[in-house]
C-alpha cells in the first residue's frame, strides 16, 4: 500500500489529526510562544522579522532566513507606501486567521473548497492617533467582513461552519475580547 | 527663503501640523475607511492585497500597483512558511503601529531618534484553535512588547512619550479593548 499524506484543500489532514492526538495526550505540545522583531527604518518606514518561535515542546528551527514583512503610511498620512500601515496588517491578520481556520476547518469535516475570498473593512478616526481628541477610540470603530466561498457544501453547513470559525479564531478573539499587553523599556 | 520641507526622523512636520489643522478645521478630514481582501490560495497559505482606501474626503489612489502580503503557517501547523501567520502578522501590526507612533509623536516634540526597535512574544494555547478545549481563549493570552531607542532625549521623557503611544495606538486599543468585528457570507 501507498503511503500518501491524506491532503483535503491543500491541508495534511493524517498531521491535523496527529496533531489534535498529541496534545490530547500532552497538553504542553499546544504553548505555543511567537515572536516578532520590528525595527524602525525612517519617517513611518518599518519592517517586521519572523523566524524563530517555540511550539510543541522546542524552538522551531524551519526558517532558515527569516520571514520579512514592510510597514509604511501611505503619503497622505506622511508615508511613502513601502508597506501596508498598521492598521492594514491588522486587516491581514485577521483575514489571514479566518482563511486558515475555515480551511483546517473544512478539511477535518471533509469540504473540498474551491475558493474562499474575504473583504474587509474598517472604519477609523484618526482624532485620537493625532491627539486632537480623547473622545474617539484610537483603533477602529467596527469592522466588517465579507466572506465568499465555493465548496461543495449547502451555504447553511458553511455558514455554520463560518460561526465555528469565528468562535475558535486567535485574532477574531484577541479583536473581540481584550488582551493583556505590556510595553516595557528595555 | 528656500522652500525645504522640515523633516525630522524622516517625518515631514509641516505636513504632520497641516494634517492636524486640517482635522481640526473639518472633523470628516479625520475618517479614514481601511481595506484589504485577503484569498485563500491552498492549504495555510493565503495573499493579502491592499490598494485603495477612503480618507482624508477622498479615495486615495496613490498606489498605483497593490501591496502584497503573504500569509502561511511553518510545517509544525501544516503550513509551508510562505509567510507569517496570521498571529505573528498580528505582532508586526501592534509593533509597527508603536513604531510609527513613537517616531511621529517624537519629531512633533522635537525629539531625534536615531534607533528603535520592537521585541514582541505573544504566549497562545492551541487547545481553543484546535477545538480540543472550549477553557483556554483561542487567542494570545498576553503579549509582551520590550522596546529600545536611542534618541537625544532623557530616558524619562521618552517612557513618558511611550506611556501618551500607548494610549492613542490604533492596533494597541483594539487589543487591550473589544472592537465590534461583523462576518457575513456574501
Amino acid at each position: 500500500m501507498e503511503n500518501v499524506a491524506h491532503k483535503k484543500n491543500g491541508v495534511n489532514v493524517d498531521q491535523l489529526v496527529g496533531t489534535i492526538d498529541a496534545v490530547k495526550k500532552d497538553p504542553e505540545v499546544a504553548d505555543f510562544r511567537f515572536r516578532a522583531r520590528t525595527e524602525w527604518l525612517g519617517g513611518g518606514h518599518c519592517r517586521t522579522t519572523f523566524q524563530n518561535f517555540y511550539g510543541a515542546k522546542q524552538e522551531d528551527t524551519s526558517r532558515n532566513v527569516p520571514i520579512v514583512v514592510e510597514g509604511d503610511e501611505p503619503p497622505v498620512l506622511l508615508g511613502e507606501n513601502q508597506g501596508a500601515n498598521a492598521v492594514e496588517a491588522l486587516l491581514h491578520a485577521l483575514g489571514s486567521c479566518l482563511s486558515v481556520g475555515f480551511i483546517y476547518n473544512a478539511a477535518a469535516r471533509d469540504i473540498n473548497v474551491e475558493s474562499l475570498t474575504f473583504d474587509i473593512e474598517g472604519h477609523l478616526d484618526l482624532h485620537a492617533f493625532l491627539g486632537i481628541s480623547d473622545k474617539t477610540r484610537p483603533g477602529y470603530q467596527r469592522i466588517q467582513v465579507n466572506y465568499k466561498v465555493k465548496a461543495d457544501a449547502p451555504k447553511e453547513e458553511l455558514k455554520e461552519l463560518c460561526d465555528y470559525v469565528q468562535k475558535t479564531s486567535p485574532v477574531l478573539d484577541v479583536l473581540r475580547n481584550p488582551v493583556t499587553v505590556n510595553v516595557e523599556m528595555i
